[in-house]
């Protein structure tokens, strides 16, 4: 949703707000970036989360500072970035990168019905390995006590996305210097079996 | 260095204060994320950046709300995170990642000698594509004038690391479920040239 403060005050035609643009982005990032506040100082930790429908899930320890500083509900912002290139132009000034970035204004919800918590566990576990929730043990009762689970809308969620080519002033066109797009992928490489999983077959989903 | 902000309050064993550790997740990671706060609400922008001995630089436009808030020295805090696996556990309660990330406390210092702002610029467009910016047209007085420069000190800079495969519950560890790493990597793909410079040969660089 456009607001003052997803706005941006750049290049306000890389914004995007319809959660055509935003869930794909949300759906393909594993890792997310939170930065909250406390006593004034900015904090940011990253962490992995996943999207149902228009909201997202993090979870963590009961423990930690970051779950007990945002649980508190204070205002929290959630980015997201994917890197598809860097674009080279024919001068310094105009280099830029090609990519798809999320930014949620939002505060922590805390989760407190069990099925929901349990949910999202399953929901954050399958959007790093799709399909791995159904192949382990049942989460315990101490291992559910044990963390948290915050849920945060995204009704004030906003994507920025840059594709294509350098864009070079009129009078830079004719330099001899290469110019273009250095493609960039995450990507997974063959899994590496643990001490104890030496004599099991990879998994399908794997 | 090891100061209250700077110690996790959660797996302290993986938090390293050293420049052997730090320098070189500085080095690897493209992009950072810059947390700042505007009137209470903590806000996040992924941004370029080149490091310099125990300091790091960004650049933006002279107009960018975001340079414009934190150019006035206010709190902010640089998180840059490497994603070099999946950790799959026996239980979905030991699934992890493998990951280098560095938070940064830090307040900006507005770089304002015009020798130091360049050599700032050229840092992070090396940063980026290593040689790029001797292939380069000089940059220009409009140019210079049309960006922002920002140093942040390492000082307050803390790294946090992890390595290896699951640590599953010994009463876990005869499970029939696979458990390992996925390695993950960013890979550069084949550089693509732009329009202007289809008959450019690819510098050796690249």
């Amino acid at each position: 949703m456009q607001t003052a403060r997803t706005t941006p005050s750049r290049l306000a035609k890389r914004a995007h707000y319809d959660a055509n643009t935003i869930h794909p982005i949300l759906d393909e990032a594993l890792f997310c970036t939170v930065s909250y506040v406390t006593d004034g100082q900015p904090m940011a930790i990253p962490t992995a989360f996943a999207r149902l429908g228009d909201k997202i899930y993090i979870h963590g320890s009961v423990g930690s500072h970051f779950i007990r500083e945002i649980e508190k509900g204070g205002p929290v912002c959630i980015s997201v970035m994917l890197t598809d290139g860097l674009v080279l132009a024919k001068s310094a000034f105009h280099h830029s990168a090609n990519y798809r970035s999320v930014v949620i204004f939002a505060n922590a919800q805390k989760v407190t019905d069990e099925a929901e918590r349990m949910n999202a566990l399953a929901l954050i576990t399958d959007h790093l390995i799709p399909g791995r929730w159904d192949d382990l043990r049942p989460t315990t009762d101490s291992e559910m006590r044990k963390t948290t689970v915050l849920a945060f809308s995204l009704a004030e969620a906003s994507a920025k996305v840059r594709t294509g080519g350098p864009s070079d002033d009129p009078e830079d066109e004719n330099l001899p210097t290469w110019s273009g797009i250095i493609p960039m992928q995450t990507v997974r490489l063959t899994p590496v079996s643990a001490e104890n999983s030496q004599d099991t077959p990879l998994p399908n989903y794997l």
